[in-house]
Parts: structure tokens; C-alpha cells; sequence
């Protein structure tokens, strides 16, 4: 029997799963990472969880998904912002300790490939899947082969031009798509609104205490008709569908997979996405999109890394 | 010694090529395509014209661009706004007078694919060209291949969204590149400027002759330092800036190669496009692309074809 580690290393924990078959996992371990952790130090604590989970097992190789610009032909970290890493040789570091290959790729890749692998009709050979959460990060499937580009790089959907005065984000300029559609932008939008008196039901919640203002509760708020909170919403779904709409012109995708904790407002965003994409002109490439709204699954970072 | 044809139908005449090697040409020939030809008339013209510069040598196969939406895999001409076509079955009609496989593309995929096998490095593996004319077209080269797409739309780079609020485009949305960028658009942008009084060296052609006013006059303004015309060409350079910000982020492109009339203005806009990108926050990507304009190729499209 053969298996696969997958490792997924997040902002306060990478996750270790051994995998075997597509998405099997057989045993699990955790590391925590908070904190700018030594890159030497971090490998050598993950490798050791790792031996403790394989026990002798046969290992073919180990798959690691890391926020950030990866350059994943050399195992690089270019930039790794969750763990203040600059031009770590990551792959380098845990093969000299675990001596099986290797594969370093940006985790919003990783579960893109992972979701494609697990979730998505064997039919579908050009897939764009987006993360919505608190960023908006993506990866492209063309001709069933993850889509990585000259350097790594491709797939940055969620910094998009969507408005040249949009809102400012956090990657310097304005009207990025993520201004729309991130978690912590909606928020703020909403705080905003409400602090200059905008009506709405999320207004009792916010007098009470602002932080309870999450996307779940202007969720909530929409689904019970509030008419503010149904216009976010709406926000969020022209904001897609203008993205979108540049996505389909350039790539011709047959499916668009949604992910993260965003994504599970969908009845509230597909329709004014779709509306959205009603106004382009070029009818055949927008009705060959089928939309999906990935199955959350805890383990698809793991499993789309073991999977690299 | 083997041969291949290439056709590129226009608007006004179908080029005809007999090609040998990888881009010599032996024979060539033309035929009327003006007035909206009916499919099967225009097919039997073709293949005549075919036969009469093929005689008798051995053809391997037969390639064919058009301007519209192709159904590639089927080589059916879904729209061929040009020739007025909607659902012509063109390979079937070529293919029952020919006996030759045929295929038929988009003729800005048929000359992004010949620009790619004649012009370009054998190290790019992706490229995107663009096609700066009366429209706006492209083609996109990923790991060496043509990206065609679920529909075989892909590459429609002269629809992406620049500004909701930008001027109207030809296809019933607004602030498209192409709006920005195409010919046609910027004379129209420099006439009525003028007509309200804009100040520039190109008022005194405008009032001699309003139909004066042409890109290469634009060019030629600008090149003499004219404030107002270095502002238009600014402005192609900033739209371009924005739209291949995104297809960089998307895509992560080794070259961008533009072909083209406009493209001729390149001292003109690549500059102030190279400033917008600077914007861009992440530099890998951004770092990895190089310009390329193409060079001047009559026969690139009947190139293409046959190479298809």
C-alpha cells in the first residue's frame, strides 16, 4: 500500500493528513505555526509529526500548500505573509528530513486541485475554482492540468480591477474585487453604513456590541428580507459578476467552483451574478458556465496537497 | 514535399496560401468575400481557387480563420458578424469539395497561433497576443498550446471590463477595452474633443477634413509632442495597464506580444502602460512579463490558418 502526506500550512496550524487512494485520510497531526516561526524549526517539527504519523508506511511523496507567491519548480516560499517568510527553500528543508519528494505549491491551488480531484465531474476539463473568505484567492484547471503560469503566480483572481475609485484594499490599490467580496470588507462596509444611520435589522446587533457584525449575521439579516443587507449581498454578486464575466471572455471555463465561508451565502449572490453576466454579449461562452458551490470539506487542503 | 493551405476570410476577400515548412509560401490566391457571400457559393469559390493553386501537389490539410464565434471542434461558424453567417457548417462545405481535413478557428486564435510558431522564442511556453486594430482580439498560448476554451471562445481580451461607467461599446456594454484602445474609438474620442474646442496641432486636419483624423495622424500628432495627442495615446496605455494587470494576475504570461495597426503606436502607449502596471503589488508576476510588438506580416493570418 502506498500513501501520500499532504500538509497545509495555515496562519495558526499546519495540518498534516497521510492519504491514501484520491482523498482517504488514515491518521492526522497538527503544528502550530502562530507566531513568525524559524523556518528550520517549523520544518523540523512538521517533519517529526510526520514520521510519528507514517510509522514505517510506504510515503510516494509530500505535497505542502502555503499561503503566499510560492515558486513551486524549486520548492521556494517567495513570500509567505502568514508566517513572515521571505525566499524560504521549503522544499529543500523537508526533504533533507523526511527524504521523500517533495511538491510546494500556494494553498489556494492546493484545494482547487483538490476539489477538482474530489468534487467535480470527470467531464470538466476547464474549471475556475474561487475562495471566498477573507480573501478571494483562485485556481484555474485548463485541460485537466492546474494552470500555474511563468512563475507560480497565476490564479490571483481576488485582485481584479472591478472599479479604478473602489474601495481601497490591502494590496495598495483601489477596487480590487476582494473590496467586495472579502469577509472583513463587508464588514466594514456594513459597520460604516450603520454608524451613519443606514435602517436595517443588523442595526439592533450593532448598538450592542460592533464585532458581532460578522458575514454570517448580514446573511441572516438578507435572509429574512432585510433590504439592506439583501443590497450587500447583491454587491458582492455584481462584483463577481463582473469578474467573472472578464474570467469567461478570457478563459472559456465550463464550471466555476465557489469555496469558503463567503461562498455559503450563494442564494444570496448567484442571482445578481448571473443577472450580471445576462448583460455580456457573447451568448455562447456565458451559457456554457455551470456554477457550483464546493462541499465544505475540512480536510480539502490536505488532501489537494497530498494530491500536488 | 508536403503542403498545407491556409485560408484567412476578411471582410472584404478570403486569402489563400499554399504553405510549405513552417511558414514558406508557394502559392497564393484571393477571392471576394464582400456583401454577406452565401456559405455554399463562397466555399465552392474557395475551393476552386484552391485546387488552381494546389495543382495536384499533396496537401496534408487545410486550415481556415474567421472573424466571429467558431465552434472550433466542430468547424461550424456560430456568428461571422462579418459575412452576415450564423451556424455555417464551413469545415463540412469545404471538406465535401476539398477531400483535404480541414479546420476552422477564429482568425485571431489563426494568427496568435502563426505569430507564436514564426516569431516568438521557443522558450515561451505562454504567451498572450493581442490584437490592437479596429477591434480588439486576442489569442492565449498556455504550456505551448492554443487555449481554446468549453466553447472555443477563449481569448475575447477586447471585452473586459475597464470602467462600468466608460464610453459605449459596440457590444451594448460600457467602458469595454476595446472602447479604449480600438481605432475606431479613439477617432471618434479626437473628433468630438476637437469639435468642442480641444486644443492640438491635429484641429487644423480636422477643419480641412474631419475624415482626416486617423490613428496614424493621432501617432504622428503625438510624436511632435502635441500635449492633447500624447494624452489620448496615455490613455490607450493606461486602459491596456489595467486589462493586462488582470491577465497577468489571471494568467501569469511569460511575453505579451501585440500585433496590429495601433500596435504601431507602441513608443506611445507602452510607457504609461508600464506605469500602471508598476502599481501592481505583486512584483513576481508583474516582474516576468516582457513586451514583444510583432512584426509586420501580411501573411501571418494565412500562416496561422495552416498551421492550425
Amino acid at each position: 500500500m502506498n500513501y501520500r502526506l499532504g500538509i497545509d500550512i495555515g496562519a495558526t496550524s499546519a495540518k498534516i493528513a497521510l492519504v491514501s487512494g484520491v482523498s482517504r485520510i488514515v491518521e492526522e497531526a497538527s503544528v502550530p505555526t502562530a507566531g513568525f516561526p524559524k523556518p528550520g524549526e517549523l520544518a523540523a517539527a512538521m517533519s517529526d509529526a510526520s514520521r510519528r504519523i507514517v510509522r514505517g508506511r510506504r510515503v510516494t511523496k509530500v505535497g505542502v500548500g502555503v499561503a503566499g507567491d510560492i515558486d513551486s519548480a524549486r520548492g521556494i516560499v517567495r513570500i509567505g505573509p502568514n508566517l513572515g517568510w521571505k525566499n524560504v527553500p521549503l522544499k529543500k528543508l523537508l526533504q533533507a528530513r523526511l527524504r521523500w519528494p517533495v511538491v510546494v505549491d500556494n494553498d489556494a491551488k492546493a484545494a482547487a486541485w483538490g476539489l477538482y480531484n474530489t468534487q467535480i465531474p470527470k467531464r470538466i476539463r476547464h474549471l475556475i475554482v474561487m475562495t471566498l473568505g477573507t480573501g478571494v484567492g483562485g485556481g484555474i484547471i485548463l485541460d485537466g492540468k492546474l494552470h500555474r503560469g511563468a512563475t507560480g503566480s497565476a490564479g490571483e483572481v481576488g485582485h481584479m480591477n472591478i472599479a479604478a475609485d473602489g474601495p481601497p484594499c490591502n494590496c495598495g490599490l483601489r477596487g480590487c474585487l476582494e473590496t467586495y467580496v472579502g469577509g472583513p470588507h463587508l464588514v466594514k462596509r456594513v459597520r460604516r453604513d450603520l454608524e451613519r444611520g443606514q435602517k436595517s435589522r443588523l442595526r439592533r446587533i450593532f448598538l450592542e456590541d460592533q464585532d458581532a457584525i460578522t458575514p454570517l449575521e448580514i446573511a441572516q439579516a438578507a435572509k429574512k428580507g432585510d433590504a439592506y443587507a439583501l443590497s450587500v449581498w447583491r454587491g458582492v454578486g455584481e462584483a463577481l459578476g463582473v469578474a467573472i464575466g472578464d474570467l469567461i471572455y478570457i478563459l472559456n471555463p465550463q464550471m466555476i467552483c465557489f469555496t469558503g465561508g463567503i461562498a455559503q451565502a450563494r442564494n444570496l449572490f448567484l442571482d445578481p451574478l448571473r443577472a450580471k453576466l445576462r448583460e455580456r454579449t457573447f451568448r455562447t461562452p456565458v451559457g456554457a458556465v455551470e456554477f457550483r458551490i464546493a462541499e465544505q470539506a475540512a480536510h480539502i487542503g490536505v488532501v489537494g496537497a497530498s494530491l500536488l
